[in-house]
């Protein structure tokens, strides 16, 4: 079993190495192989029996999956992206970046007959947006309102109808919210998401820039990188018409996130979190939409967190091991 | 005022030319140059007062809209297109002409400021697909099963996000089946639709594959065009959050359609139509979604097919005279 995995020095491409390396297989194979691209250096790890080769590499330049390809991995992983904010800064880097260079990767598998491939790209609940249902399911148009979720949903096409003509195996994962996420607050809008629940349980102080009444849609790191493990396993006969949807996620208001965190860690804890209304803030991650009937992950098999309070343990005993 | 057409020289810019002609006005104001681009010859009609400059080009070359966009029209309809057998043949000259040749387009729209220029461009109920809901509307998902809906996806969403981002004024119109088209039957899986009425009322025989109970979504050609004339002059700002729908078509049955035949021609008419089934192009048609709440679209102005013996009236109208 050879691996190739794209934005490998990410959050979730380092995630992904390590269930990968510690798990030893995939498909019921032995990992042998492990062939990482990213633009930084990516952190390497030492595993027994797996040869793992780091390119650094920017995946825009000509010719850059051209060694990954050659090698003719079983798996893909396409995780390399520029986020939402760089995207809308920057529509040529976006389009490159998020677009160009995903076409580039199917050209490349096309050329050299990797229909068998199977390649799991990311996208993200993004690529959703306009006069939504109040619950979402597998038929509900994307009509993004942001560069970033407009390259996905241009990806999701493409991949979708090179998978249609055999000339690749792909599927393409929608993600919900991620949290809790490791490390700092960042400029992203869903930052606080993470960091109400992430500076409490480090005993920091953290601020709440919207309504307690504010629902999001998350999915913890672990059954993210759960649900990228089995993308590469599930049957793609099963997968159906269109190989593109959202992952089950769960539905958290922000008081439910503050309760949990209480039954978890306690008042004083709760007490760290500052309410600071930001209505900018507020006007983006409200937009989100927050309830999905995720039909077709779960058909085909998708784990989904079963519940909050699961998630905060799980983040206080990795951060406190 | 200056309009641009490409795909001039085919059924509907021919079409729209004349329409616009005739007019001799879009937007309230005074139709005083329209510039040509396809790769055969469009025919370049004389009309008084207005400057008509047909440029034979293939719209993959590069550069091939500089000398179109340097004079800055008003409207451009983007029509120029290889059709669904043409880019399911050959997938990168489908992905060239639909997909590369926009995208090049919003580009010298946007390097040249044309943030003003209302971009018109048709798409096609064959973006639709997967699992339908029974009756679709404007926010069901466009999930294609050929690489023509495909590439017609993207490019919406492209002109979507130029749009949104102010770097030209775009506006995606989804066509349903365009009956009664003229000329000859065709290769198109839909060219028994058109053909069923047009030989008949011509005093020819025609085939019927499909049985009679199968519906279509269709619209005339003088409603198109009313709906491509509609498209340059409608508010950007009402258009709302995503800049391509589905047009308001009619449904009809087959059976509804030789009814309609036997009423405008009499009995011997619906006689020269010999049933033949092929099971190819049932299942092709079969597939087609034919029921639509077009209420963007409607609740934009476009307009509709009152009813069908109109659109069969007025082909025979025009084949007459
Ligand atoms: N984390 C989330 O909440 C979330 C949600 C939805 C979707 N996604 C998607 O999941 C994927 C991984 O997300 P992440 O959180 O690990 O992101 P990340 O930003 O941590 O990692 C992305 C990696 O891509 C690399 N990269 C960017 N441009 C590159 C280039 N030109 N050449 C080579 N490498 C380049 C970066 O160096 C980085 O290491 C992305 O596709 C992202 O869009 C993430
Ligand atoms: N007629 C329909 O039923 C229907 C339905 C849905 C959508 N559409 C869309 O409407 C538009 C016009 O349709 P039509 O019926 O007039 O099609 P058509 O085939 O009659 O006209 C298309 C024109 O594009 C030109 N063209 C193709 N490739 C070119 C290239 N590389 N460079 C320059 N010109 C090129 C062709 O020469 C042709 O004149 C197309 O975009 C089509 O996809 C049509």
């Amino acid at each position: 079993m050879h691996i190739a995995i794209t934005g490998a020095a990410g959050f979730l491409g380092q995630r992904l190495i390590h269930r990968l390396l510690k798990r030893g297989e995939l498909r019921g194979e032995p990992i042998r192989r492990l062939t990482l691209i990213d633009q930084s250096e990516a952190a390497t790890p030492e595993a027994a029996g797996v040869e793992v080769v780091a390119q650094a590499r920017d995946i825009t330049a000509p010719g850059a999956f051209d060694a990954l390809l050659d090698a003719r991995p079983d798996v893909i992983y396409h995780l390399a992206a520029v986020v939402s904010s760089a995207a809308e800064a920057d529509l040529d880097l976006g389009l490159a970046v998020n677009f160009d260079a995903t076409r580039a990767l199917l050209e490349g598998c096309r050329a050299r007959g990797l229909a068998a491939t199977r390649l799991v790209m990311a996208s993200s609940v993004a690529a959703y947006g306009g006069e939504l249902p109040e619950i979402l399911d597998d038929m509900t148009a994307l009509q993004p309102q942001n560069s970033y979720g407009t390259q996905k949903a241009m990806c999701e096409l493409l991949i979708n109808d090179y998978s249609r003509r055999g000339l690749v195996d792909g599927l393409v994962l929608r993600l919900p919210t991620i949290v809790i996420r490791p490390g700092r607050p960042n400029a992203a809008a869903s930052s606080f998401a993470s960091s109400i629940l992430r500076e409490p349980l480090n005993g920091e102080e953290a601020v709440c820039p919207v309504p307690t009444e504010l629902e999001l849609f998350v999915m913890s790191p672990e059954t993210v990188v759960a649900a990228l493990l089995h993308g590469a396993e599930v049957d793609g006969e099963a997968i159906g018409a269109f190989r593109a949807f959202m992952l089950p996620g769960i539905t958290v208001s922000v008081a439910e996130m503050i309760a949990t965190l209480r039954e978890v860690a306690g008042p004083t804890a709760v007490e760290r979190i500052r309410h600071d209304p930001d209505p900018r803030i507020q006007a983006i991650v409200g937009s989100w939409p927050t309830r999905f009937h995720t039909r077709r992950a779960e058909a085909l098999g998708f784990p989904r967190d079963t519940d909050f309070r699961e998630i905060v343990e799980a983040f206080r005993v990795a951060s406190t091991s």
